[in-house]
């Protein structure tokens, strides 16, 4: 995608906050928002009508609420598909709800099906039909509604419906020719599919091989015969996992037949592996999904879940803890050193699990690794449980002067650093293989267990050599 | 990148437990095994000559040592400059150790610059200069030692000195043409720098605008001047960025006097990428890199100072307790239920963080939109806070049939989570501004004020209101 307004990039500015790569500095939204507050229509498109798409759907994801409307107010005419396309969900949806359904057809009508699926995916499924059917062209509505069919994070969803696909037998002159000719060739485009007469993809043309060879080749003898055929029910996880593997640029979709419907491109891929990876991050800590710019009451909804599943957890542990009110009664050092078996077990298991999570999701666990894994993990969990045995017990031996106290502290700590470990691979691999995201539920159940074990282990060998 | 043997990717096998994107099946890792088991240098070439570069990398991951050093010695011959790319960092300096110095850099030879550089920028600086002399080009030698120049992981290591650039007024046809006779392209390149006379690079033609343009026409009537410059010394987190942001698929590096000395690809930053959402994945779990093909030991050191500094911060933990030691004495109920206050705090702050940390990163969270945030984080604390106290004060209240108790545990829960709430925002932030990496010891700072906080707050208030 590239802005119609051509700029060139300045270099940092020495001092500047934002380093000079980024084109929305803060001065520029300080800039705007004063254009705003004197309603200044002229001086407020002046200022955004050169930024960058991506620059300006930033822009406005960082103002208020009631800026945002205003600035639709005064210069929607210049939130465009892109900006569109480049806006946070939950922005965009209350920047449709302001504009005309006909403009919004329009804005999304220049874009390839891959953007306009990501600008309307969202919407309620009347309002979705209400701007399909406002789309001038006929060939848009019918890719865009067909792309819709496709699930959620697939490939059909992903993939732009605009692309190059000719018969091997041409030539490279003729393939030249035709590109010149043409007015309908896709916005960009990486490489010419070569298809047989069924349509299905059998070899691919980067633009480089095209324009180093002489015209009179034919494209079956310069194709690479290496493709990566994506069918479109592909889970986008899958998708960008591929073109990391294989440093894609762009790839072949194909439907339920094997004809080639559609090619997803880098740029694409580029955000689906931030939104993979930022996935795990949310999901590890509990938090449903980036909520930064959502309102403080839908965000205190969508961490709620989790803080309750939490608290379920939290009581369990302290239900453990009540069934040794007599030791603590008689040995009150007891609750004062038992947060740290607890404590310790946590985050050593924490570190497994995060460990085991991204390998699953890059491949590098697999069912032929597990066993390995699992014996290297018992192994570090014995090792780092040996240590802190000895500093932890160490010191709480020391601060209450009774040895038998600190080997009671090590003699727990190294129990739950054991369990730790393998618990930390045990759960994320049981939850993938009963095809559950890993990340999702690890973290709780995991420290339900280092909690639950620390405890126990801790007062239960108290119970019985201390008292 | 490109493997030599041309073949085509088969579509999924019904019930492949890896989908069929993925060029390393189970079945595959297995026969491969046998083949070592057995000896068979035959079958074992057989297996792996057909594989992609990256898939041949996995492979030798997923081996154990003795396996890997196996395979090498009977088949190092196909153990490329490419596959070495791939491969991850521990596992590739074993291998270098492994093979002849000669050998190795007749493999990165054949490398572009960046991927060279990738090669042999882990390994010691001695073991590199052998490498660099046996280079059998001069200019290869002199680009990746001048690439190794620049500090890790900046724009100078991430590039290849490998690119087209062309002055302004070379014609379309020109520019055709020479692709045609030059026989020293790069590999592979999507776009055509325009530089001037200084060698500054100006503008950038696509290759499918160069394609679609006829052959009389100037580069300078067809150029993009949107550019997006990256000076040599830029972080690659900021390079990874503005990809993302202005959906690029390669872009100029120029030197400190402007010139244009490389280009970034795509591919290379789609590694980026994932690399730095793991990074912020692994450090805010306190885990100092991926470690999953590290031996037991080196794990268990590499995890050991976040866990030890984890055990500071519950001693810390426990030493608030240890001022109430008196007042558990007279209610040890208060040991049973203090646990809970602290881990709804703890985890209520890390929501936050997490949210933060990634904000920071993909700049939604900026100088300009702190104190909003703030506000949001405290109002979000107040609600989950307030819910949350009646719920776990009724849950108190009921099992001890003590109403007074309830309300100090829902009083405590507030404290915390109000606390949990702003820290969680304040400590990324500060640690921002100070230039520390958010995510490093963000999780271990916040968890010791969550729990301190959570402990003090729950026993300071029994200690005043039930004793």
């Amino acid at each position: 995608m590239t802005s119609g307004a051509p700029k060139r990039e300045a270099l940092p500015e020495a001092g500047s906050d934002e380093g000079g790569l980024y084109g929305l500095t803060p001065a520029l939204l300080r800039a705007v928002r004063d254009a705003l507050d004197r309603d200044d229509e002229t001086r407020l498109r002046e200022l955004i009508a050169p930024l960058h798409a991506a620059d300006l759907a930033d822009l406005i994801e960082r103002l208020r609420g009631e800026e945002r409307r205003h600035l639709v107010a005064l210069a929607g005419s210049l939130v465009g598909g892109e900006v569109l396309a480049f806006i946070e969900d939950d922005v965009r949806e209350a920047i449709i709800r302001q504009l005309d359904t006909r403009d919004v057809a329009a804005a999304i009508s220049d874009l390839d099906t891959d953007d306009a699926v990501a600008v309307i995916e969202d919407l309620d499924p009347p309002q979705q039909r209400e701007i399909l059917d406002a789309l001038p062209d006929a060939a848009d509505r019918h890719g865009v509604a067909e792309s819709l069919n496709y699930p959620e994070n697939t490939a059909g969803r992903l993939m732009q419906r605009e692309f190059i696909s000719l018969p091997a037998f041409w030539t490279v002159g003729q393939t030249i020719d035709f590109m010149r000719e043409s007015d309908d060739l896709p916005h960009d485009f990486y490489e010419i599919f070569v298809v047989n007469p069924r349509q299905e993809p059998i070899g691919t043309v980067p633009l480089n091989s095209l324009l180093r060879t002489r015209r009179p080749i034919r494209l079956r003898d310069i194709m690479q015969e290496e493709l990566h055929v994506i069918p479109a029910d592909t889970d986008q996880e899958e998708v960008g996992f591929v073109f990391d593997q294989y440093d894609l640029i762009s790839a072949p979709v194909v439907g339920a037949s094997g004809r080639l419907i559609g090619v997803i491109t880098v740029d694409d891929v580029l955000d689906v592996a931030r939104e993979e990876a930022e996935e795990d991050i949310f999901r590890l800590s509990g938090v449903p999904e980036a909520d930064i710019y959502r309102a403080a009451l839908q965000t205190a909804g969508g961490r709620f879940v989790w803080l309750l599943v939490n608290l379920g957890t939290a009581i369990l542990a302290s239900f453990v803890i009540y069934q040794f009110e007599g030791t603590i009664e008689q040995m009150v050092a007891l609750a004062v050193l038992m947060p740290i078996v607890a404590s310790m077990g946590g985050n050593a298991g924490t570190q497994t699990l995060t460990v085991a999570v991204r390998a699953i999701a890059t491949k590098d666990l697999t069912v032929g690794t597990i066993r390995r894994v699992l014996g290297k993990e018992t192994i570090v969990g014995l090792l780092n449980g040996v240590v802190f045995a000895v500093l932890t017990g160490g010191v709480a031996a020391a601060w209450y002067e009774d040895p038998a106290l600190g080997y009671v502290v090590g003699g727990a700590m190294i129990i739950n650093m054991l369990v730790a470990g393998s618990f930390g691979l045990i759960i994320p691999v049981v939850l993938w293989r009963l095809r559950i995201d890993p990340a999702t539920a690890a973290g709780v159940l995991l420290t339900t267990v280092t909690d639950v074990i620390g405890f126990l282990a801790f007062l239960g060998l108290a119970g019985m050599f201390l008292l």
